[in-house]
């Protein structure tokens, strides 16, 4: 460590430690009167949002919450969860943002795992905890949530009371304290195709740093007024997944309005979009594409709304339909280790000059590394490869606002952070002009011929063949090569092709120089479906092992 | 301290300490190609930066810098500036940046006392430091800067190269190390009108966290690109003083076009505007004046300047003849101690719609204080007061980029951070929407009556008196009242008045209930000119010496 001169007071170094209640200064500050609305059901002021975080803060506190606790959330995407945003960090607390979509037993596992004191549940997930209740080994009580004029009656035990009422009883200046910025302030779980959720959680420190960088770059392009005074927030990924990829910390800090949307049904949200003239919304593939199938869009302007788009890739075909409404859409990259905002699509002012329609390869790659992220690709021996386009590699990462590890996991910790980088599993190249463009995942890429080949690429190439429907490619052991692909292939109805005509129509991207000779597979198995996940990803680990029998 | 729950690995919370090397990743990998300037004498790219950088990293570490020593810069606003802002602090050293306009005994004195061991001096300020460098006490080498096609002959000793020569010797690949982000990463000195200069510091993480909330900010109002893709960068305050305001730093991490100034002639900065189509600059009052008076900025377009006014306050009368030229201005807030960046004009969309010059109001008071700021405003016992728009306080702050204190002055330090707030010395009403109004410097203002009263107003009122050139008004004690207003007068040329006059021209705006009538001065001292310091403001410790006689 070099012996750099050090600030005279250590102490005093940490005075102002970056702390979740800091975000809440300036916002309200900047607009008072800004609304938060909640749908089509009610809305409220910035004032009222403080108001309000206060008053959780006495109700938690009453309910016997202690920092260091940890309170879990059952919740629709309401402005009540963008109070257990503030609230529960501000008093020392962890947010535990449940993801609802979970198996009930899988649920189960990760309110015991994280240890949850206190439960914050809807109505409508009521029943869920209520069967389960027997089973949750450290909670202690109880808030139930309503959007009924009374809380439904429970068979919950140790229920502290309804969300409104508390909050109605409760004082409304809460005198919150500064602790080290270290403390914990949120967890949540990933979910894989194999094996129990993984726990992942992340400092006061390190969600101040993730929104202040947000905020910074989300305004950075010319056509991108995606956080500045006149913007309209909506988000359209859940709440209880990454913090709803920590937009919400961003816009309060920044003081605009914002639209919470309930629950994700197409047609409530294309209402809200017109109704509020939203301009800025972050959204999966999947949800876009049932947006945009609506009736209603049709008579929508959507000319300056603005969706950073992620989960999985934004394809050209998605692009354009949305750009013909004149959607904007641009590719955010990262996941919930990464809390998540690794990288986005960048436009420079050239870019800009093309119509819509055509800015649709710059917006569809993966982006630029943000600021204060140190973003490498490394081949299998942790060298950094160059920005050629070509090398592909595993993607790395350093920034301020990664998660340490899996909580409770030291084994998996240390395989996310070997080397001292966090290790994405995701293999990608990046152009002369540092553009990421993501290959495939690690664990699906194929390594032949002492070369790694992305099976997404593979199975593009093979789509493009007139009489296949849909290919999926993995690699399968060989003494020679290390692995060979081995293709799963799906034909069109009525069509019919053999290995040889696949590989034929492989030869000619040899001979463009687009792949190497080893690329092409030298088995193909025609079936009648491809097997997917229970989330409807392509379930590789399964073709492999079907391969292998 | 609440009992939270800390990450578990403490050394990993710092696995990623904040440092001024992370600034430089984002911008070189947005925009390796954009631009640099210098003057009308040169350019480079963000690439060349970056390769320069590393340059004078091992040029600097050849002539014997360490981390811990501190390196002296005496240069005109230029890229080799902003090289010095990055490399001297990545090496773990400390940037000292010399105030080239003190006085030379003071420029010694501040050399000395940051104990200034290596000094990089441009040609101009050589004679200077030659006559000067016997009693330099600390410095044990100089690094020559030149404009012209080679170094001057100098009689100083220990002379390690000239600046180009060195960079161009040196390797392009230094590998920066991590260290404590708590490192002292740059200290320069205010000037007051007594005693000696105070020398403030900085640290890597304050630095880094002024930047990312300097980068939010600054784009967050609809109609102020300040830092977005097309903007071009141009500081016209010196990069000596507060680090050009940090925009330098927060330009190069957003990746803009820059474009240093070198010195400031009037009609150079104008050409400058108009070649390279500024969008962004921070000016002080008295440079923007003589910026407007310039012949060739009557044929400019300078409908997309927007600047940033500080150091003393933006007048009505600047603000709308800069609006007749299309130029935009905004007020920032802050000083030295502050990094400094307090607080700063924001603009609604509804302000916006007005024409431009009937903005005026807003842009003209000091604004909203930023993100991360937390900022009030305290009578004498400390106690908030309310934002009202009538309550004056001393204004007082917290935030994560305040200096600890006055270098190796304790007593001083601790008089700045009385009760845990940095104290501005500032007077100010916050209004009802949460702008805020400086009215005064706490040493200028009246306590009479038990209130304070505002000697810049009284002054303003008294001024609007047909026969009054000039006013300066303060405190002298009194024993009933505390004080009482003591007014100096300067009467236009051929006119006269009386006391009565001035006290009968005030009982007006009692009438109005815009003042108290303790407010009115029982004495008013007729004079052919008002005390000016060095630096052109009014002397008012020399005024009141001069009445308490």
């Amino acid at each position: 460590m070099a012996n750099t001169r050090l600030l005279p007071s250590a102490d005093n170094a940490y005075q102002y430690p970056l702390l979740i209640k800091q975000l809440l200064l300036s916002g309200p500050r900047y607009n008072p009167d800004q609304k938060i609305v909640y749908a089509d059901r009610s809305e409220y002021t910035y004032r009222d949002l403080v108001d309000r975080i206060h008053r959780l803060a006495h109700a938690l506190t009453d309910a016997g919450v202690k920092p260091g606790d940890t309170v879990a959330v059952l919740d629709w995407d309401t402005p009540r969860y963008l109070e257990c945003f503030f609230a529960i960090p501000m008093i020392g607390a962890i947010l535990h943002t449940v993801n609802v979509r979970l198996a009930p037993e899988q649920i189960v596992y990760t309110m015991n795992h994280a240890e949850d004191d206190l439960v914050i549940v809807h109505d409508d997930f009521a029943p869920l905890i209520e069967k389960v209740s027997g089973d949750l080994e450290t909670v202690t009580g109880y808030i139930q949530v309503t959007d009924s004029e009374q809380a439904v009656s429970t068979g919950l035990k140790n229920v502290k009371g309804e969300y409104e009422q508390l909050l109605s009883q409760s004082d409304n200046c809460f005198d919150f304290p500064d602790f080290d910025e270290n403390s914990i302030a949120t967890t949540f779980y990933t979910t894989g195709t194999t094996g129990n959720p993984k726990g992942v959680f992340f400092s006061h420190r390190q969600l101040v740093l993730h929104t202040m960088t947000a905020a910074a770059t989300m305004g950075c392009s010319d056509e991108m007024p995606l956080l500045r005074s006149s913007s309209v927030y909506m988000p359209v990924t859940p709440m209880f997944h990454v913090h709803a990829w920590g937009v919400p910390y961003a816009a309060t800090m920044m003081g605009i309005k914002q639209v919470y949307p309930g629950r994700y049904e197409p047609e409530l949200l294309v209402d809200l979009l017109k109704t509020h003239k939203v301009t800025f919304s972050h959204c999966v593939p999947t949800i876009m594409q049932m947006m945009l199938a609506t009736e209603s869009i049709k008579t929508a302007d959507l000319s300056n709304w603005h969706v950073l788009i992620g989960g999985s890739a934004l394809t050209e075909g998605l692009c354009k339909a949305g750009a013909k409404l004149g959607i904007r859409m641009y590719t955010g990259y990262g996941m919930s280790e990464t809390a998540p905002l690794l990288a986005a699509t960048y436009l420079k002012p050239e870019d800009l000059e093309l119509p819509l329609e055509q800015q649709t390869d710059k917006r569809i790659k993966t982006g630029i590394a943000v600021p204060m992220v140190d973003l490498r690709i490394i081949d299998g021996n942790g060298e950094s490869l160059p920005h050629d386009g070509k090398a592909q590699g595993e993607v790395v990462a350093r920034s301020p606002w990664l998660t340490q590890g899996y909580l409770k996991n030291p084994e998996k910790s240390e395989e996310l952070w070997d080397g001292g980088w966090l290790h994405t599993g995701d293999v990608a190249s990046i152009e002369p002009d540092n553009t990421l463009v993501i290959r495939d995942r690690i664990k699906d890429v194929i390594k032949t011929g002492g070369e790694w080949l992305s099976s997404l690429d593979l199975e593009n190439l093979i789509s493009q063949h007139p009489a296949v429907a849909a290919a999926a490619v993995v690699g399968v052991p060989d003494e020679k090569w290390g692995e060979r692909p081995h293709a799963v292939v799906v034909l069109q109805q009525g069509q019919t092709a053999t290995l040889e005509d696949i590989q034929t129509h492989l030869q000619q991207f040899v001979d463009r120089g687009d792949i190497n000779k080893w690329a092409i597979p030298s088995a193909v198995d025609f079936t009648e479906d491809i097997p997917k996940t229970s989330v409807g990803k392509v379930n590789k680990k399964l073709i492999r092992d079907q391969i292998q029998q």
